[in-house]
């Protein structure tokens, strides 16, 4: 997690304080359930909630921590100098130390999540609104970064808002992957602990009942999760670069947004660099490198072992706060993306209507000409286009050969820009549902 | 793909005699689409079903390749050897290559995963039957490789039964996410070829039609497939790890079965491999390895490059193929997995009671003895078993200060088994939907 | 292992007929070794070379293999039809099959290295030529793909040298990694076969004794062996990706060679796609996958497991054979890159001398004018030239209080390219040694 | 970076005082070499050293930097107010903010480094006392989790000291890699500065001068440093398994150090976990997933494009820091790591000497029996032993086919461990140089 890549938004979640609240929470409420089932004496359940507008002591947990060396009797031990030992003795009874960190890992990726998806509202929003602002314009699409045939700024947008829009369908599920809590005890038994303290527990906290734990919760979800995580991370750099790709010198079809108050932007005014999209794609990388220890973590030996642990302290925050991060970034970016319209047309009127040549050899063809002596007269106007410098459209009305074949209209009409653009409508309806 | 490691049901879906079939089906359905809208003749259209029991000759094929440079144009080309060229000049009308190659690696991936699907309901009853079978077979739960608390072999089996059938469900998932065509020509306008065709040939496919494309399917949807993919292969390593472990020499719970004719099993009866399982770990490896070139594969320069193209041709048959000879491996072993439950007695009763300690230690306390004296009793009767041999119930029974605590009868229930399992119905329950 | 990117010369290395004779030698030379010490009879071991000129039939040991479940026995039963089982009974003895399949696969990756080194210097020949070929091309140095200051296409072949004499490096690094042997028995101990048996074999195939092995040669090794090949992977992507954003439609500073034959080049001249760097792009994560893996791999349960076998008998292959083809690929790139000076200069002078602007600013500084004043006037003519498109040089020659401050030679000089490129001589002795 | 797995001397290398702190140095002695060229005068070059033994203050600088949005500039800035803004105006002349980031980034590397290095050599230490303490004491060999063949602790410590002792040689041949400078300007022709000053700042700080650099080091160094890393934490969790499975329950060949005071260890004294080779298990993960996005860093477009930056501000710091950590935390395991002699031999005979049976085999097909035959007489003495619990020594003494054929002096001389350790002192000898 590094303070810079940070919101503190999705940091609070990762901070001690949160996380001893939700320690607090998942024991007494389980004391609440204890109660109800006549385990423990119901004065001592309601006792406990005497600490329910408590900001435990981070410090003094630490301190205790030093001596006990356990952290959950630590907090335990802490929670009973506010509530006083008398009543404190029923707290956690029956329960292992996993059940309140696991089900509290989960609580804390369940409201990562949700400040996710609201990170990925925002980007959706933002390409919403750009892909309808520049549904008309026209650009130069590009397979293998050559110029093919035209089509528009909005298809581009609309294609990475139906990306993005399938990313959140996938934190959706993802966060269902690990919106389960368990208190099953040791190895899982329920053998100490009856199945209703967990599910009164689960309920409380929006969670599900694992329906089988061991000590722990099962790794293939946290796994399941990250890779989700790690595939949106990819597309947030798929868009990143298209951004980067516009920006360079001699595109220049787009820009980041340059405050006028950024150093250097003036005396250079080409040297604007497209920062935040390299930056998102470095960031891309931090995401999806927590998904393989996250598979590896899935294994675990027999009814546990603790090698995930250290894994998932890092990579819990980390790729959580990053990918938050990184929404953010590329939802301002795309916000304030500065568009160039003129360079778009320029851009693709360099080769003077060269990529319309495929369009006019159909014609030929279908207009009877063998597709070789289509092709030679495609051709012989191409190259003095390409090595003359020739516009194509004036050397086609040019050639006697073409027009026994085409009429001016007709070869005018291959050119009409139109013909590219006749189906966005339908696109934009099938991606945003536009009517 | 290793042929030792491949089944023929999964490797067929990737011979180039499955992908030409495809692509037939494609350019056939398209043609009557075409013809359904008017741009082509309906006689051509109908024409082109002429070949739809035809065995295309992948030899002639590569032949014609090696001339033309371009895969699908050999196909065209070969096509038309078998319907005559008059009729097939209308084929591929519109369309572009990619429409054929990425709607056809689509059709190659719903049709692997249905077949993942189906090796994992092998997996999954195998694992139900043997959950059923050993539900109340006892043996030692462990956490850290160490005896913790009794658990039985029904609920190990159970929860590989659960994680599975997460793993089942997210495969389902994995299938809808690539289960999209895409037919809207060469930067995704559909300039030059109807929507209608698009999703004409899709429903035919058992596809739906991809909302928005460039030239190609957004690789999003690969990366989520192949990421998914690597989640189950990591539940595999992890079941695969369970039978290692109760397999080696000291613990021998179980045995991957060994057939009466396998060399070397009398002579060394002590020897016998886990090596089915831990082949398990390493195509767990290999079906994981493809998760981050998918991702990396996400980003393509504008309308599309040709970066992804290497790596799917190695990925898509690799790791399908992988992961459903590792599937029914996986549900070889677990059906055929012979268990030793006097081995499981026998391993819980090493330390001669000790692991139910803690059970006792909370009876003292509950039973009025301070915590600190308690502990005191337990252990001086702990390090007898532990350091002289003796037997821990034996020990407490001659323990007068225990029984001062503790009847003899609630002594002995301590250490009554019934205990650990009486929830095992309910988590049954929970899992299989038992009643 | 995708046959059209696989180069035959590497891909004989990975053949059954290869192994084969490789683990014969192996045996043959145990034997040698093992009469030297009087264990065996000299005779059964000069027997055993009856066999050095036979061709093993491969056919004929898979179908052994199918009935002994077995490869080294159906490899050595095999042997003996060749030899006489009377002399082939001393074959093998003392031996375990894992030293002679962990020696094979180290001759193998050996011999796939060596290979793996010719490549490298067909691609270090190959940039070397470029370099000192296009030394004092001018071009724009890019930043975050922004121009920036002048370089020459010469340093960006020497930078690329620099980068792949390292990886040269790094490869002989490695293959002093993979070249030891191991004839050492079950457990790594001697107990069966005398230590001066591993010795001898090891000396003539040309590896080193592992100094100390289990039943296996430790897979550290291996895991530095194809993180590796992953650093030179990722450095053939760092070139393809220059090249590739090189030949992008609005840069087309070099193009691919691109052969007379191909299709579609003359009548769509603009569309020429760098499809083999595209290539590159992709079977460098190829290589790459290999590298978590191979670091799984270390991990082997006490004297060995079997888990890593597997992996390796798909990335052994896999992963040499691709990089050797991408290594070549490579090289015929560089070989016949289209390098186009003028549109190097053309693309430099895009912004008619701005990036000239920061030496201005530096020289009006050095002439006594405050940073602030200074980078007013390179401000208000850089804005002329960026919004007005005027000429640098020609505003700044005519604004009088720049003159005011610098000479009009002084100003001239400024644009002066041999100003960047007066160090070019002393890089490339740096990188090439030239005097 | 998580505090609880890292030690102060590592981190302390990450922090921003340190940075700053190189930051200086590199200024202060590029100011020597431009004086020493004549470039800047020699009172301003000598006034920077003023500053020489001031803390910067890194609020202050953090605060600048808030407003010039530029850390370098923030950096010089607050030197000035150290050193007087007259001296300070020399300062960076000629400078690209790349050579102080880039050159300082492979300061804090190859410092680091020598930490690992450091803490590797007190694995080593480790490893070594170890393994001659341990030289002779017998355990039971495995294959596969199975008994195999005996072997010694001593050759279990030896084979990784040997893994680890390969470790150290790739961590100085990685350093190697790092350990250069590069101060070059904006795309690295030295256009405004002179090579001399990078030769001089470079053997200042005990770096090469990179040979040929763009605006930034080339990042295959880095990649290849961070895959080091890696492989050396894949035998930090080779080490940690093996540990792992000796203190599992049913084995208890050896137990991590358990200091009196730990909580729960005498009323449970088997319940002692193996919690720090689990960590290690775990953190070797953290170390590994480095190694992907380092390789992805290499490709950069251009001359520079700043993606790598925030993956390497996170991995940086996180990967050395958590592999130091390991180290120590590992050589702490071993140097406590307490050994059961008694446990490794009561496990080797588990099966009361089934393990001798491929000896007997052997035996007895070198004393003339026909290997079918001497395969039934240990076969039969076997499954008595298996299923009856008989000891095999004894069965075989008592079986007069067995003793036709070998006496009884020849039989007991089977099950001779000294046949197995024979060849120790000549595997230490490889190993350790012993003589």
């Amino acid at each position: 997690m590094i303070p810079r890549y940070s919101r503190p938004e999705m940091t609070a979640i990762w901070e001690p304080a949160t996380k001893f609240k939700i320690w607090y929470e998942i024991e007494a409420y389980a004391c609440d359930a204890q109660a109800a089932i006549g385990v423990i004496p119901a004065e001592s359940a309601a006792a406990v909630w005497k600490a329910k507008d408590v900001e435990f002591d981070v410090a003094r947990i630490d301190e205790i921590e030093a001596v006990t060396k356990h952290d959950v009797i630590a907090f335990l031990t802490h929670l009973a100098e506010h509530i006083g030992s008398t009543e404190a003795r029923f707290v956690h009874q029956g329960m292992t130390s996993s059940d309140v960190l696991d089900t509290t890992f989960n609580v804390q990726l369940v409201r990562a999540t949700d400040i996710l998806i609201a990170g990925m509202d925002r980007v959706l929003a933002a390409l919403k609104t750009r892909a309808h602002e520049h549904k008309d314009t026209i650009r130069i699409g590009r397979s293998h970064g050559i110029h093919a045939e035209p089509t528009t700024m909005g298809l581009t947008f609309a294609r990475f808002y139906a990306e993005m829009d399938r990313g959140r369908a996938r934190l959706v599920a993802a966060r269902a992957e690990i919106a389960t809590g368990a208190i099953s005890g040791a190895v899982g038994t329920f053998a100490n602990i009856d199945p209703s303290v967990e599910e009164y527990v689960c309920e409380k906290l929006g969670l599900s009942p694992e329906p089988i734990s061991t000590q722990v919760i099962p790794r293939d979800r946290h796994a399941m999760f990250f890779a989700t995580l790690g595939v949106i991370a990819s597309s947030i750099e798929n868009i990143a670069t298209e951004v980067r790709h516009m920006q360079r010198t001699e595109v220049l079809e787009a820009e980041e947004f340059f405050s006028k108050g950024q150093k250097g932007s003036s005396a250079m005014p080409h040297k604007r660099n497209p920062v935040l999209t390299e930056n998102l794609t470095g960031l891309a990388r931090l995401v999806r490198m927590s998904v393989v220890p996250a598979m590896e973590n899935v294994t675990l030996w027999h009814e546990r072992d603790i090698s995930h642990s250290s894994v998932e302290r890092a990579i819990g925050p980390d790729t959580t706060v990053t990918l938050d991060f990184a929404l953010h970034r590329l939802a301002g970016v795309i916000e304030k993306l500065v568009i160039y319209p003129d360079n778009m047309l320029a851009n693709m009127n360099k080769f003077r209507g060269l990529v319309m040549s495929q369009r006019v050899l159909l014609a030929l063809t279908q207009a009877g000409v063998s597709r070789e002596d289509a092709y030679k007269l495609v051709q012989r106007n191409a190259m003095k286009v390409w090595e003359q410098g020739k516009d194509f459209q004036t050397e086609l009305l040019g050639d006697a050969d073409v027009l026994a074949a085409l009429s001016a209209d007709e070869i005018k009409e291959k050119f009409d820009l139109g013909y590219h653009t006749k189906h966005v409508e339908t696109i934009f309806a099938r991606v945003f549902g536009d009517s």
